[in-house]
């Protein structure tokens, strides 16, 4: 009782099944929802960046210009692919169906589990550079960070258990608030500069040990950088969740959502070369530059709370993302069926359970700090990228429609620059954590494996194409007391009502020595003139006898019922049920596998 | 299965009741199982007593000979004492069954809290002080102190999990051993030292800021040397073990027991002052001794040796009686009913559990250490001589036998002066440490008031003088199915063949919006004509509307058992099971109060 009010105060009352139609978002509000984790990223893709090339000195610092625009273009490319997506699979694509229905199950589980893998990170990821973003401004969280990274963790998965359409509200605000300030802070900065009223900044570089400038490291930056393109993919995954017509307005908002993330990712990267700023451990870069133009004043503050508060909410794109793909996996049988069913607010609550669990551990596995996190992010998006691609180049294929070539052409060279991305991001990461992920994914794909041949296995046992059992003709029970009382008067009366004539098989296993005297007597007086039988046990095991009973009537009457009756005390509190003997519990367990055998227990209850 | 197997390689096998009678000890076997305990303190008494004394330098050290006499005295009156209690209490009294009954529930309930903190706490500083004996001869174990305890903790417990006799055999060797090696170590080392070979301790004592020789301070080193009595009540507990005459026997063993500890223990305190030694973090003042006394060669390791390995099996003391306190108390019903059950090797086996796993929890919070355990130790003990020596007194005025009042006077005396001892370590100790037994034994005698009173109420409420339950007429039978296969059938069977006239109340519970088309077609085939009736849920609840269907059933015919069949997958593995929904197990849970309902899960076994 307690459980559920308090699961209807945090989630919200139950949401019938007629209104999931109305749970649609309009352009505004999906841009707001599945975009944030993709501006969000401009947060710390400079940063990173910029964290690979002081590793050569100041010298190298100017390539973060030419390495963004190169982010750029590989955006321009995903974009329009991407667009296409959506205009061949108007009712929700994502990289697991798309792989799966045109390159066949096993690209499918691949495309599935990078996506999985993908989510997790994008919510660990976002908490931790949020988490940057608020202890640049209050140094003293600097130590809580973890603990202050699964709070928000935690409001989210609270946010989205009460429901997509609600959830759009919450964060559209944040979402437009950060872009505003980032836009005010590029045109405003951009201005200092050219009118020479520009502070500089320290250029310091706490490196003292060089190394050359060389193409390793100049595309190992490209794969930090390619962090700012994670979640690019979110709205063909949600098409479903836009109003009518859902694949033209989420085209458009891909559109949108494209320009906007391209325009300020440069633009911050452009002022943090000119400024001459470089990361610090105790500061982000965006941070340093928000300072140095507006002061440590409202302006600045309002671009910090906005930033964390983006970042916390781009977590969101995966608590959409992680549950829908969970889910048509489930439905495939690849993963646990508890997976597949909406919960009573029409989300999918087992999967924004299990998303919340897995990213607060990697939270907490890698201390929340971002740089940490980032080389194990990118493989997974890009493993997805490339495969979703070459999906749709097959899709067009097999379509031949109008223009198949052209729009084949298209997502083929997005294949194609995304699995070159995908391989410099393995190779230059690997030994800095990237092979975490590429040990994970196989054996989450085995795991899939595993629990879609237990589903047939099942499936096929439970055929009913196989069901020739024999009739049974009889329900054989036996009935184990420890006493005579009013529970066990309960339970004969029900044992008396289920067994086949009325024939019950009362047993009390005799531990002691002694004749049970006080048992007999009580017996012959309350026993409904039921016999009982006394079954000695010089080794004091109560459930040994039972269990050699069972298999005796087994052997003579296989294809009959056998049920043993146990009366069973009910406690009001929970410590209570620890003061008596569980023998219900103990018979199930070592008779779980003996067929046709039930073990019934007989509540009584206490006050 | 595998489970099973792993017992019985540990434990042995199962021992019949009719060998209850053989299992008892001769004197010289008792003597090593009940006065390990208390031979085994003389490893560390006079370490704790030098511990306090050292505090006011150099010149307190001589005090040492007159504490360890005060404590040879108490040891006397406590011999004598006890040898009453053998003679009245030939079943074994021990301070819990002697303050019952002769004081009443309430101070045997004191006496029980004690005694059982008591055990507790003597494995847990036998343990520290022997990996304490290990560390001094080999170094490089002191960091793993608490793996080390914890590993001989759970070897102790299983000997005893063999049973009793067997224990007394595997403990009788390391006793002996040990009284040979430290009779050894007096004998040479008085030699030595009149002979004028003998070696001189460092005599060095760490600590700069002297305190002065306080009253406070002695009684503060008295305290801890009580550390040495702990145990001598053992032999009292456990009369009903030894070989007939049983009070005779086990008198003339506590007699001895008392002689050889004193003497030890005297040895050992002369020669650590004639020889100057200190106490030092990192090796025993016993290891001192011997090292210095017999230099670092064979004999010095076999004194280091069989210490540690006295101290291990001074646990066994506990591991007897903590089980035995405990089965008492559970037949009194101040414990839970699995306490009073002897296993199938004839001990009882969740008492020796119970143990091990209190004490290592100890080990693990104060870091294995001897001198943080000392100050919560000699508390339990001393309560516990107390109440049985003051019930004692009670016992001889009551009975008025022969010399009544000289054997009142005797106990009343060891009464006074343990009450003395007790009040004085309660306050020199309180400080340090005793706080937590001081809170702790209310708290556990709160506790064994509630079990007592759950166990009364449910006597109560399960007499059969209350029973005028109307008889029931029907068992209405639900079933719900999530599909149609072959588990669903093997429990249709069964639900007809238990309702009454064999009608079943089939519901399929419907989350989604359109019809269930595939499960009524194939019920329409298999469904043995029984009706089904297909509930639409909104909310995609599945348990509610069973819930709802119930009550109304109850409200009708509240007199009427009602059953709810539920099918099941039985799976191999442990882990498929979470593939599937536990539908019974929350069915179970939401139904626990309601009276007369009975879920039944008819298993279905898979390959």
């Amino acid at each position: 009782m307690l459980a559920q009010s308090l699961k209807r105060a945090l989630i919200g009352k139950p949401i019938e099944n007629v209104r999931a139609q109305e749970e649609r978002l309009i352009k505004t509000l999906a841009l707001a929802v599945f975009s944030s984790d993709a501006l969000s990223s401009v947060a710390y893709a400079t940063e990173e960046i910029l964290l690979i090339l002081v590793l050569a000195g100041t010298a190298a610092l100017y390539l973060s210009i030419p390495i963004s625009l190169a982010i750029i273009t590989l955006l321009a490319v995903l974009m329009i692919s991407y667009r296409q997506v959506i205009e061949a699979y108007p009712n929700g694509g994502g990289a697991y169906v798309v792989a799966k229905e045109n390159l066949g199950h096993k690209f499918g589980l691949i495309a599935g589990a990078s996506l999985l893998v993908d989510y997790v990170l994008t919510v660990a990821v976002s908490m931790a550079a949020g988490v940057a973003a608020i202890t640049s401004a209050i140094p003293i969280l600097h130590e809580h960070r973890v603990g202050v990274a699964t709070f928000f963790i935690l409001l989210v998965a609270i946010a989205n258990l009460r429901g997509v359409r609600e959830s759009g509200k919450i964060f559209a605000v944040p979402t437009y608030s950060f872009v505003t300030g980032l836009v005010l802070l590029i045109l405003f900065g951009g201005f200092q500069y050219y009118s020479g009223h520009a502070f500089v900044g320290t250029g310091k570089i706490v490196n003292t040990s060089l190394e050359p400038i060389t193409m390793l490291l100049i595309l190992r930056a490209f794969s930090s950088g390619c962090a700012a393109l994670t979640g690019v993919e979110a709205i063909s995954n949600g098409v479903q969740s836009f109003k009518k017509p859902e694949a033209w307005n989420a085209q458009l908002t891909l559109v949108f959502m494209a320009i906007i993330l391209g325009s300020i990712f440069f633009g911050i990267t452009v002022l943090a070369r000119v400024y001459n700023v470089v990361p610090s451990t105790s500061e982000t870069v965006l941070s340093q530059l928000a300072r140095g133009i507006f002061g440590t004043g409202v302006i600045y503050y309002y671009i910090q709370a906005t930033t964390a508060l983006i970042l916390v909410v781009a977590a969101n794109t995966s608590f959409s993302g992680f549950p829908n793909v969970a889910s048509l996996m489930a439905r495939d049988g690849y993963i646990p069926r508890q997976f597949a069913n909406k919960g009573d607010r029409l989300a999918y609550s087992n999967g924004i359970l299990a998303l919340a669990f897995f990213s607060i551990a990697l939270i907490v596995i890698f201390g929340g700090e971002t740089h940490r996190l980032i080389p194990l992010y990118a493989i997974g998006v890009f493993t997805s990228f490339t495969l979703s691609q070459l999906g749709m180049v097959r899709h067009w294929q097999k379509g031949r429609g109008r223009g198949w070539r052209r729009k084949a052409f298209i997502n083929g060279l997005g294949a194609v620059v995304t699995f070159i991305v995908l391989t410099i991001i393995s190779i230059t990461k690997f030994t800095h954590g990237a092979w975490i992920v590429v040990i994970f994914i196989p054996i989450l794909i085995l795991a899939f494996l595993t629990v879609r041949t237990h589903y047939t296995n099942v499936a096929r046992q439970l055929s009913l194409s196989n069901f020739r059992d024999p009739k049974p003709n009889n329900n054989w029970v036996i009935m184990c007391i420890g006493g005579v009382h009013c529970g066990t008067l309960e339970a004969l009366r029900y044992a008396k009502m289920i067994a086949s004539n009325g024939n019950v098989n009362v047993i009390y296993v005799n531990p002691y020595e002694s004749e049970p005297v006080d048992i007999i007597n009580k017996w012959e007086r309350f026993g409904f003139k039921t016999p009982l039988e006394i079954v000695k046990s010089p080794y004091r095991d109560i459930i040994g006898p039972i269990i050699d009973r069972v298999k005796q009537i087994h052997q003579e009457h296989p294809d009959d019922f056998i049920t043993i009756v146990v009366p069973e005390f009910v406690c009001k509190r929970w410590w209570e049920h620890l003061l008596h003997n569980q023998t219900a519990l103990i018979l199930k367990a070592r008779l779980k596998f003996q067929p046709k055998v039930i073990i019934t227990s007989v509540p009584y209850q206490l006050s």
